[in-house]
Protein backbone atom coordinates (compact mmCIF):
# COMPACT_ATOMS: atom_id res chain seq x y z
CA UNK A 1 0.00 0.00 0.00
CA UNK A 2 1.31 3.55 -0.70
CA UNK A 3 0.79 6.59 1.63
CA UNK A 4 -0.44 9.66 0.34
CA UNK A 5 -2.43 12.89 1.19
CA UNK A 6 -6.38 13.80 0.36
CA UNK A 7 -5.83 16.49 -1.63
CA UNK A 8 -9.26 17.22 -2.89
CA UNK A 9 -11.79 15.44 -5.32
CA UNK A 10 -12.84 14.40 -9.24
CA UNK A 11 -16.41 14.31 -10.31
CA UNK A 12 -18.16 12.84 -13.19
CA UNK A 13 -21.05 12.59 -14.13
CA UNK A 14 -20.38 10.75 -17.06
CA UNK A 15 -18.86 7.52 -16.01
CA UNK A 16 -19.38 3.67 -15.83
CA UNK A 17 -22.34 2.52 -14.88
CA UNK A 18 -20.50 0.57 -12.06
CA UNK A 19 -18.98 3.04 -10.48
CA UNK A 20 -21.56 5.49 -9.35
CA UNK A 21 -22.63 6.53 -6.24
CA UNK A 22 -18.56 6.06 -5.42
CA UNK A 23 -16.27 9.11 -4.40
CA UNK A 24 -13.35 9.65 -6.01
CA UNK A 25 -10.49 11.23 -3.87
CA UNK A 26 -7.67 12.91 -5.46
CA UNK A 27 -4.32 11.92 -3.50
CA UNK A 28 -0.67 13.18 -3.66
CA UNK A 29 1.89 10.56 -2.64
CA UNK A 30 3.78 11.80 0.15
CA UNK A 31 7.39 11.12 1.82
CA UNK A 32 6.41 9.33 4.89
CA UNK A 33 10.05 10.84 6.82
CA UNK A 34 9.44 14.42 5.58
CA UNK A 35 5.81 14.10 5.31
CA UNK A 36 6.24 15.85 1.62
CA UNK A 37 3.69 15.64 -1.36
CA UNK A 38 5.44 14.31 -4.50
CA UNK A 39 3.89 16.04 -6.94
CA UNK A 40 2.59 12.68 -8.00
CA UNK A 41 -1.46 12.16 -7.98
CA UNK A 42 -3.48 9.27 -8.04
CA UNK A 43 -7.52 9.09 -8.18
CA UNK A 44 -8.37 6.90 -5.14
CA UNK A 45 -11.97 5.56 -4.74
CA UNK A 46 -13.09 5.61 -0.74
CA UNK A 47 -14.07 2.82 1.07
CA UNK A 48 -13.62 4.66 4.89
CA UNK A 49 -14.95 8.36 4.54
CA UNK A 50 -11.41 10.07 4.51
CA UNK A 51 -11.33 13.59 4.40
CA UNK A 52 -9.33 16.41 2.69
CA UNK A 53 -5.69 17.01 4.82
CA UNK A 54 -5.95 13.60 5.94
CA UNK A 55 -2.98 10.86 5.67
CA UNK A 56 -4.24 7.39 4.00
CA UNK A 57 -3.02 4.66 2.79
CA UNK A 58 -4.40 3.33 -0.13
CA UNK A 59 -4.83 -0.33 -2.21
CA UNK A 60 -3.95 -1.12 -5.84
CA UNK A 61 -4.75 -3.37 -9.04
CA UNK A 62 -6.99 -6.17 -8.39
CA UNK A 63 -7.22 -5.43 -4.38
CA UNK A 64 -8.86 -2.49 -5.44
CA UNK A 65 -11.71 -4.44 -5.95
CA UNK A 66 -12.05 -6.12 -2.36
CA UNK A 67 -13.76 -3.52 0.05
CA UNK A 68 -16.87 -3.42 0.51
CA UNK A 69 -17.48 -0.33 -1.37
CA UNK A 70 -15.67 -1.24 -4.95
CA UNK A 71 -16.21 -5.03 -5.20
CA UNK A 72 -16.74 -6.08 -8.55
CA UNK A 73 -16.02 -2.70 -9.92
CA UNK A 74 -13.65 -1.02 -12.38
CA UNK A 75 -10.98 0.56 -9.46
CA UNK A 76 -7.70 0.08 -9.79
CA UNK A 77 -7.14 2.13 -6.30
CA UNK A 78 -9.15 2.45 -2.72
CA UNK A 79 -8.72 4.72 0.23
CA UNK A 80 -8.49 1.59 3.08
CA UNK A 81 -6.91 3.32 6.03
CA UNK A 82 -7.14 6.68 7.09
CA UNK A 83 -3.42 6.78 9.32
CA UNK A 84 -3.31 8.05 12.85
CA UNK A 85 0.64 7.70 13.50
CA UNK A 86 3.70 6.72 11.41
CA UNK A 87 6.69 5.34 13.11
CA UNK A 88 9.94 5.20 11.95
CA UNK A 89 13.50 3.90 13.42
CA UNK A 90 11.39 4.62 16.53
CA UNK A 91 10.12 7.92 16.04
CA UNK A 92 7.44 9.48 14.85
CA UNK A 93 7.08 10.82 11.36
CA UNK A 94 3.42 11.71 11.84
CA UNK A 95 0.51 11.48 14.48
CA UNK A 96 -2.69 12.59 13.58
CA UNK A 97 -4.13 15.63 15.52
CA UNK A 98 -6.66 14.56 18.22
CA UNK A 99 -4.82 11.32 18.96
CA UNK B 1 -7.43 5.38 -11.57
CA UNK B 2 -5.27 8.48 -13.61
CA UNK B 3 -6.00 11.81 -15.09
CA UNK B 4 -5.58 12.10 -18.40
CA UNK B 5 -6.88 14.36 -21.58
CA UNK B 6 -8.16 12.40 -24.80
CA UNK B 7 -5.69 13.44 -27.32
CA UNK B 8 -6.49 10.78 -30.71
CA UNK B 9 -7.24 7.81 -31.44
CA UNK B 10 -5.07 4.59 -32.43
CA UNK B 11 -6.31 2.15 -35.62
CA UNK B 12 -6.06 -1.60 -36.09
CA UNK B 13 -7.29 -3.44 -38.45
CA UNK B 14 -5.39 -6.64 -38.00
CA UNK B 15 -6.34 -7.20 -33.72
CA UNK B 16 -7.41 -9.90 -31.07
CA UNK B 17 -10.40 -11.21 -32.50
CA UNK B 18 -12.25 -10.46 -29.01
CA UNK B 19 -10.93 -6.49 -28.95
CA UNK B 20 -13.21 -6.17 -32.17
CA UNK B 21 -15.42 -3.31 -32.60
CA UNK B 22 -13.52 -1.49 -29.55
CA UNK B 23 -12.26 1.84 -29.69
CA UNK B 24 -8.65 2.65 -28.72
CA UNK B 25 -8.13 6.20 -27.56
CA UNK B 26 -4.64 7.71 -27.25
CA UNK B 27 -4.42 9.23 -23.77
CA UNK B 28 -1.96 11.57 -22.33
CA UNK B 29 -1.51 11.74 -18.79
CA UNK B 30 -1.73 14.95 -17.01
CA UNK B 31 -0.46 17.00 -13.83
CA UNK B 32 -4.52 17.90 -12.36
CA UNK B 33 -2.57 21.09 -11.13
CA UNK B 34 -1.41 22.46 -13.45
CA UNK B 35 -3.12 20.52 -16.22
CA UNK B 36 -0.28 20.35 -18.42
CA UNK B 37 0.22 17.00 -20.70
CA UNK B 38 3.21 15.00 -19.19
CA UNK B 39 4.43 13.52 -22.60
CA UNK B 40 3.50 10.30 -21.28
CA UNK B 41 0.99 8.45 -23.74
CA UNK B 42 -1.15 5.16 -23.46
CA UNK B 43 -3.56 3.26 -25.46
CA UNK B 44 -7.28 3.04 -23.69
CA UNK B 45 -10.27 1.15 -24.41
CA UNK B 46 -13.47 3.99 -24.31
CA UNK B 47 -16.28 2.46 -21.97
CA UNK B 48 -18.02 5.95 -21.95
CA UNK B 49 -17.95 8.01 -25.06
CA UNK B 50 -14.99 10.03 -24.39
CA UNK B 51 -13.94 12.27 -27.39
CA UNK B 52 -10.77 14.09 -28.07
CA UNK B 53 -9.75 17.40 -25.63
CA UNK B 54 -11.92 16.12 -22.57
CA UNK B 55 -10.59 15.04 -19.49
CA UNK B 56 -10.86 11.51 -18.31
CA UNK B 57 -9.69 9.02 -15.69
CA UNK B 58 -9.35 5.73 -16.72
CA UNK B 59 -8.61 2.10 -15.15
CA UNK B 60 -5.80 0.08 -15.12
CA UNK B 61 -4.94 -3.90 -14.77
CA UNK B 62 -7.55 -6.39 -14.26
CA UNK B 63 -10.06 -3.83 -13.40
CA UNK B 64 -9.99 -2.83 -17.05
CA UNK B 65 -11.58 -5.93 -18.00
CA UNK B 66 -14.49 -4.50 -15.43
CA UNK B 67 -16.46 -2.36 -17.76
CA UNK B 68 -19.16 -3.32 -19.36
CA UNK B 69 -17.74 -2.50 -23.13
CA UNK B 70 -13.90 -4.68 -21.74
CA UNK B 71 -15.47 -7.31 -20.16
CA UNK B 72 -13.64 -11.10 -20.31
CA UNK B 73 -11.40 -9.31 -22.77
CA UNK B 74 -7.46 -8.74 -23.36
CA UNK B 75 -7.33 -5.01 -21.75
CA UNK B 76 -5.08 -3.53 -19.14
CA UNK B 77 -6.59 0.28 -19.34
CA UNK B 78 -10.04 1.51 -19.97
CA UNK B 79 -11.57 5.18 -19.62
CA UNK B 80 -14.28 4.98 -17.17
CA UNK B 81 -15.05 8.15 -16.58
CA UNK B 82 -15.32 11.57 -18.12
CA UNK B 83 -14.10 14.42 -16.01
CA UNK B 84 -16.33 17.04 -14.87
CA UNK B 85 -14.07 18.95 -12.89
CA UNK B 86 -11.64 18.48 -10.51
CA UNK B 87 -11.05 20.28 -7.20
CA UNK B 88 -7.82 20.45 -5.41
CA UNK B 89 -7.29 22.12 -1.90
CA UNK B 90 -10.70 23.77 -1.94
CA UNK B 91 -9.67 25.14 -5.59
CA UNK B 92 -10.83 24.11 -8.97
CA UNK B 93 -7.72 23.32 -11.16
CA UNK B 94 -9.94 22.08 -14.00
CA UNK B 95 -13.86 22.61 -15.17
CA UNK B 96 -15.34 21.11 -17.61
CA UNK B 97 -16.72 23.86 -20.44
CA UNK B 98 -20.31 23.50 -20.18
CA UNK B 99 -20.61 22.90 -16.32
CA UNK C 1 -2.23 -0.81 -23.65
CA UNK C 2 1.21 0.34 -24.86
CA UNK C 3 2.84 1.08 -27.83
CA UNK C 4 5.89 -0.37 -29.25
CA UNK C 5 7.99 -1.57 -32.49
CA UNK C 6 8.77 -5.15 -33.16
CA UNK C 7 13.02 -4.78 -33.24
CA UNK C 8 13.31 -8.53 -32.42
CA UNK C 9 12.75 -11.77 -31.41
CA UNK C 10 13.82 -14.19 -27.95
CA UNK C 11 14.48 -17.86 -28.43
CA UNK C 12 14.38 -20.17 -25.55
CA UNK C 13 14.71 -24.01 -25.64
CA UNK C 14 14.33 -24.44 -22.24
CA UNK C 15 11.15 -22.59 -21.02
CA UNK C 16 8.29 -23.41 -18.82
CA UNK C 17 6.12 -26.33 -20.26
CA UNK C 18 3.43 -24.52 -20.82
CA UNK C 19 4.80 -21.42 -22.78
CA UNK C 20 5.99 -24.00 -25.99
CA UNK C 21 5.10 -23.11 -29.27
CA UNK C 22 4.74 -19.43 -28.23
CA UNK C 23 6.40 -16.73 -30.31
CA UNK C 24 8.85 -14.21 -28.52
CA UNK C 25 8.75 -10.50 -29.40
CA UNK C 26 11.18 -8.29 -28.37
CA UNK C 27 9.72 -5.02 -28.29
CA UNK C 28 10.71 -1.25 -28.15
CA UNK C 29 8.60 1.09 -26.23
CA UNK C 30 8.23 4.35 -28.95
CA UNK C 31 6.93 7.68 -28.37
CA UNK C 32 3.87 7.95 -30.26
CA UNK C 33 4.60 11.37 -31.28
CA UNK C 34 8.45 11.21 -32.07
CA UNK C 35 7.57 7.52 -33.02
CA UNK C 36 11.31 7.11 -31.55
CA UNK C 37 11.97 4.17 -29.56
CA UNK C 38 12.61 5.37 -25.73
CA UNK C 39 15.65 2.68 -25.31
CA UNK C 40 13.11 0.38 -23.23
CA UNK C 41 12.08 -3.25 -24.00
CA UNK C 42 10.07 -5.68 -23.40
CA UNK C 43 9.41 -9.66 -24.31
CA UNK C 44 5.68 -9.61 -25.53
CA UNK C 45 3.79 -12.84 -26.50
CA UNK C 46 2.84 -12.57 -30.51
CA UNK C 47 -1.12 -13.14 -30.75
CA UNK C 48 -1.48 -11.80 -33.88
CA UNK C 49 1.57 -12.79 -36.32
CA UNK C 50 3.17 -9.02 -35.84
CA UNK C 51 6.45 -9.09 -37.67
CA UNK C 52 10.12 -6.77 -37.31
CA UNK C 53 9.38 -3.65 -37.98
CA UNK C 54 5.44 -3.30 -36.91
CA UNK C 55 3.94 -0.81 -34.99
CA UNK C 56 1.45 -2.34 -32.69
CA UNK C 57 0.23 -2.18 -29.17
CA UNK C 58 0.65 -4.71 -26.00
CA UNK C 59 -1.53 -5.75 -23.33
CA UNK C 60 0.07 -5.57 -19.77
CA UNK C 61 -0.59 -7.97 -16.50
CA UNK C 62 -3.19 -10.71 -16.20
CA UNK C 63 -5.10 -9.22 -19.31
CA UNK C 64 -2.22 -10.66 -21.01
CA UNK C 65 -3.77 -14.48 -20.58
CA UNK C 66 -6.72 -13.21 -22.00
CA UNK C 67 -6.02 -14.01 -25.82
CA UNK C 68 -6.58 -16.95 -27.76
CA UNK C 69 -2.89 -18.18 -28.00
CA UNK C 70 -1.90 -16.86 -24.59
CA UNK C 71 -5.09 -18.40 -22.35
CA UNK C 72 -4.05 -19.58 -19.32
CA UNK C 73 -0.03 -19.47 -20.01
CA UNK C 74 2.39 -17.78 -17.90
CA UNK C 75 2.36 -14.21 -19.68
CA UNK C 76 2.16 -10.62 -18.69
CA UNK C 77 2.45 -9.33 -21.91
CA UNK C 78 0.98 -9.75 -25.03
CA UNK C 79 0.39 -8.35 -28.61
CA UNK C 80 -2.98 -7.79 -29.64
CA UNK C 81 -3.09 -5.33 -32.60
CA UNK C 82 -1.06 -3.99 -35.10
CA UNK C 83 -1.12 -0.49 -35.81
CA UNK C 84 -2.82 1.23 -38.95
CA UNK C 85 -2.61 4.81 -37.81
CA UNK C 86 -2.20 6.49 -34.91
CA UNK C 87 -3.85 10.70 -34.92
CA UNK C 88 -3.21 13.09 -32.64
CA UNK C 89 -5.05 16.42 -32.36
CA UNK C 90 -6.15 15.70 -36.06
CA UNK C 91 -2.50 14.89 -37.21
CA UNK C 92 -1.43 11.30 -38.36
CA UNK C 93 2.12 10.85 -36.12
CA UNK C 94 2.17 6.93 -37.93
CA UNK C 95 0.24 5.15 -41.18
CA UNK C 96 1.64 1.79 -41.91
CA UNK C 97 2.90 1.51 -45.60
CA UNK C 98 0.46 0.20 -48.01
CA UNK C 99 -2.60 2.25 -45.77
CA UNK D 1 9.47 -10.11 -5.39
CA UNK D 2 11.47 -6.97 -4.10
CA UNK D 3 14.21 -6.90 -0.76
CA UNK D 4 13.92 -4.17 1.52
CA UNK D 5 14.32 -3.50 5.10
CA UNK D 6 11.46 -3.17 7.63
CA UNK D 7 11.99 0.53 9.11
CA UNK D 8 8.83 1.34 11.09
CA UNK D 9 5.04 0.66 11.44
CA UNK D 10 2.05 2.30 10.55
CA UNK D 11 -1.18 2.49 12.80
CA UNK D 12 -5.12 3.36 11.83
CA UNK D 13 -7.82 2.36 13.80
CA UNK D 14 -10.25 3.96 11.19
CA UNK D 15 -9.92 1.40 8.06
CA UNK D 16 -11.67 -1.25 5.92
CA UNK D 17 -13.29 -3.51 7.79
CA UNK D 18 -11.43 -6.98 6.23
CA UNK D 19 -7.85 -5.56 7.13
CA UNK D 20 -8.31 -5.10 10.93
CA UNK D 21 -5.96 -6.94 13.39
CA UNK D 22 -3.25 -7.32 10.69
CA UNK D 23 -0.04 -5.33 11.24
CA UNK D 24 1.29 -2.38 8.40
CA UNK D 25 5.02 -2.61 8.22
CA UNK D 26 6.97 0.39 6.26
CA UNK D 27 9.52 -0.58 4.54
CA UNK D 28 12.14 1.00 2.99
CA UNK D 29 13.70 -1.00 -0.68
CA UNK D 30 17.18 -1.48 -1.10
CA UNK D 31 19.87 -1.97 -3.25
CA UNK D 32 21.01 -5.71 -2.82
CA UNK D 33 24.58 -5.01 -3.67
CA UNK D 34 25.78 -1.84 -1.06
CA UNK D 35 22.50 -2.84 1.08
CA UNK D 36 21.54 1.19 0.76
CA UNK D 37 18.09 2.12 1.78
CA UNK D 38 16.53 3.61 -1.41
CA UNK D 39 14.36 6.48 0.11
CA UNK D 40 11.68 4.79 -2.06
CA UNK D 41 8.62 3.35 0.91
CA UNK D 42 5.95 0.88 1.17
CA UNK D 43 3.48 -0.40 3.12
CA UNK D 44 3.02 -3.88 3.55
CA UNK D 45 1.29 -6.08 5.76
CA UNK D 46 2.78 -8.78 7.75
CA UNK D 47 3.08 -12.44 7.09
CA UNK D 48 5.23 -14.05 8.80
CA UNK D 49 6.23 -11.86 11.57
CA UNK D 50 8.70 -9.36 10.77
CA UNK D 51 10.77 -6.80 13.04
CA UNK D 52 12.17 -3.55 12.56
CA UNK D 53 15.94 -3.73 10.95
CA UNK D 54 15.19 -6.85 9.65
CA UNK D 55 15.36 -7.66 5.41
CA UNK D 56 12.87 -9.04 4.05
CA UNK D 57 11.00 -9.94 1.06
CA UNK D 58 7.62 -8.66 0.21
CA UNK D 59 5.28 -10.15 -2.96
CA UNK D 60 3.22 -7.13 -4.42
CA UNK D 61 -0.21 -7.52 -6.65
CA UNK D 62 -3.06 -10.21 -6.75
CA UNK D 63 -0.30 -12.31 -5.10
CA UNK D 64 -0.59 -10.34 -1.95
CA UNK D 65 -3.99 -11.87 -1.23
CA UNK D 66 -2.02 -15.54 -1.61
CA UNK D 67 -0.49 -15.75 2.52
CA UNK D 68 -2.42 -17.19 5.13
CA UNK D 69 -2.70 -13.53 6.84
CA UNK D 70 -3.85 -11.66 3.66
CA UNK D 71 -6.34 -13.90 1.71
CA UNK D 72 -8.98 -12.70 0.49
CA UNK D 73 -8.39 -8.94 1.98
CA UNK D 74 -7.61 -5.82 0.37
CA UNK D 75 -4.12 -5.86 0.15
CA UNK D 76 -1.31 -5.13 -2.92
CA UNK D 77 1.73 -5.98 -0.70
CA UNK D 78 2.98 -8.44 1.98
CA UNK D 79 5.69 -9.61 3.75
CA UNK D 80 6.45 -13.11 2.72
CA UNK D 81 10.02 -13.84 4.14
CA UNK D 82 12.41 -12.87 6.85
CA UNK D 83 15.75 -12.92 4.48
CA UNK D 84 18.94 -15.07 6.02
CA UNK D 85 21.63 -14.15 2.99
CA UNK D 86 21.87 -12.77 -0.24
CA UNK D 87 24.49 -14.48 -2.35
CA UNK D 88 25.75 -12.18 -5.50
CA UNK D 89 28.53 -13.41 -7.59
CA UNK D 90 29.77 -15.65 -5.21
CA UNK D 91 30.02 -12.65 -2.63
CA UNK D 92 27.30 -12.49 0.65
CA UNK D 93 26.26 -9.11 0.29
CA UNK D 94 24.42 -9.56 3.41
CA UNK D 95 24.50 -11.95 6.48
CA UNK D 96 21.29 -11.92 9.07
CA UNK D 97 23.22 -11.34 12.46
CA UNK D 98 23.42 -14.75 14.35
CA UNK D 99 23.48 -16.91 10.66
CA UNK E 1 7.96 -10.40 -19.96
CA UNK E 2 12.01 -9.09 -18.63
CA UNK E 3 14.93 -9.66 -19.77
CA UNK E 4 17.46 -10.33 -16.86
CA UNK E 5 20.50 -12.45 -15.75
CA UNK E 6 20.73 -14.27 -12.53
CA UNK E 7 23.56 -13.03 -10.60
CA UNK E 8 23.11 -14.41 -7.00
CA UNK E 9 20.55 -16.25 -4.86
CA UNK E 10 18.43 -14.86 -1.61
CA UNK E 11 17.91 -17.88 1.00
CA UNK E 12 15.39 -17.58 4.21
CA UNK E 13 14.71 -19.72 6.58
CA UNK E 14 11.62 -18.25 7.87
CA UNK E 15 8.93 -17.68 5.37
CA UNK E 16 5.66 -18.00 3.94
CA UNK E 17 4.16 -21.42 4.05
CA UNK E 18 3.36 -21.64 0.57
CA UNK E 19 6.57 -20.87 -0.76
CA UNK E 20 8.72 -23.49 1.16
CA UNK E 21 11.05 -25.11 -1.37
CA UNK E 22 11.04 -22.67 -3.74
CA UNK E 23 14.42 -21.49 -5.01
CA UNK E 24 14.65 -17.62 -4.71
CA UNK E 25 16.93 -16.06 -7.30
CA UNK E 26 18.45 -12.64 -7.51
CA UNK E 27 18.04 -11.35 -11.51
CA UNK E 28 19.66 -7.73 -12.44
CA UNK E 29 17.56 -6.27 -15.20
CA UNK E 30 19.79 -6.05 -18.38
CA UNK E 31 19.86 -3.97 -21.19
CA UNK E 32 19.08 -6.37 -24.61
CA UNK E 33 21.57 -4.53 -27.02
CA UNK E 34 24.19 -3.77 -24.61
CA UNK E 35 23.56 -6.69 -22.16
CA UNK E 36 24.40 -4.56 -19.91
CA UNK E 37 23.07 -5.02 -15.85
CA UNK E 38 20.89 -1.88 -15.07
CA UNK E 39 21.63 -2.06 -11.34
CA UNK E 40 18.01 -2.81 -11.08
CA UNK E 41 17.36 -6.29 -9.22
CA UNK E 42 14.83 -8.63 -8.41
CA UNK E 43 14.11 -11.53 -6.42
CA UNK E 44 12.08 -14.36 -8.74
CA UNK E 45 11.24 -17.61 -8.04
CA UNK E 46 12.42 -20.44 -10.58
CA UNK E 47 10.01 -22.37 -12.71
CA UNK E 48 13.08 -23.44 -14.86
CA UNK E 49 16.68 -24.45 -13.26
CA UNK E 50 18.47 -21.24 -13.88
CA UNK E 51 21.66 -20.72 -12.46
CA UNK E 52 24.01 -17.67 -11.79
CA UNK E 53 25.08 -15.99 -15.49
CA UNK E 54 22.21 -16.89 -17.48
CA UNK E 55 20.26 -14.79 -19.13
CA UNK E 56 16.48 -15.57 -18.61
CA UNK E 57 13.00 -13.62 -19.32
CA UNK E 58 10.77 -13.32 -16.01
CA UNK E 59 6.90 -12.99 -15.80
CA UNK E 60 5.48 -10.78 -13.57
CA UNK E 61 2.27 -10.23 -11.72
CA UNK E 62 -0.60 -13.07 -11.10
CA UNK E 63 1.01 -14.91 -14.28
CA UNK E 64 3.70 -15.22 -11.59
CA UNK E 65 1.53 -18.30 -10.53
CA UNK E 66 0.99 -19.87 -13.85
CA UNK E 67 3.73 -21.96 -13.93
CA UNK E 68 3.71 -25.73 -12.32
CA UNK E 69 6.04 -24.34 -9.13
CA UNK E 70 4.61 -21.76 -8.42
CA UNK E 71 0.70 -22.65 -8.38
CA UNK E 72 -1.54 -20.91 -6.07
CA UNK E 73 1.87 -19.45 -4.59
CA UNK E 74 2.18 -15.86 -3.01
CA UNK E 75 4.56 -14.82 -6.07
CA UNK E 76 4.50 -12.38 -8.02
CA UNK E 77 8.10 -13.02 -10.63
CA UNK E 78 8.61 -16.28 -11.84
CA UNK E 79 11.84 -17.16 -14.04
CA UNK E 80 9.58 -18.93 -17.33
CA UNK E 81 12.62 -19.27 -20.03
CA UNK E 82 16.42 -19.34 -20.02
CA UNK E 83 17.49 -17.30 -22.96
CA UNK E 84 19.73 -19.26 -26.16
CA UNK E 85 19.99 -15.59 -28.32
CA UNK E 86 18.32 -12.52 -28.75
CA UNK E 87 17.90 -10.98 -32.37
CA UNK E 88 17.35 -7.87 -32.65
CA UNK E 89 17.11 -6.06 -36.57
CA UNK E 90 18.67 -8.65 -37.99
CA UNK E 91 21.65 -8.89 -35.81
CA UNK E 92 22.48 -11.58 -32.73
CA UNK E 93 23.13 -9.24 -29.53
CA UNK E 94 22.87 -12.21 -27.48
CA UNK E 95 23.89 -16.02 -28.25
CA UNK E 96 24.37 -18.57 -25.14
CA UNK E 97 27.38 -20.60 -24.92
CA UNK E 98 27.20 -23.66 -26.20
CA UNK E 99 24.81 -22.98 -28.91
Amino acid sequence: MVLARVVGTVVSSHKARKIDGIKFLLLEKIDPVSMNGKGDFVVSMDSVGAGVGEIVFYVSGSSARYTDVTEGKPSDSAVVAIVDFIEKDGVYTYQKSGN
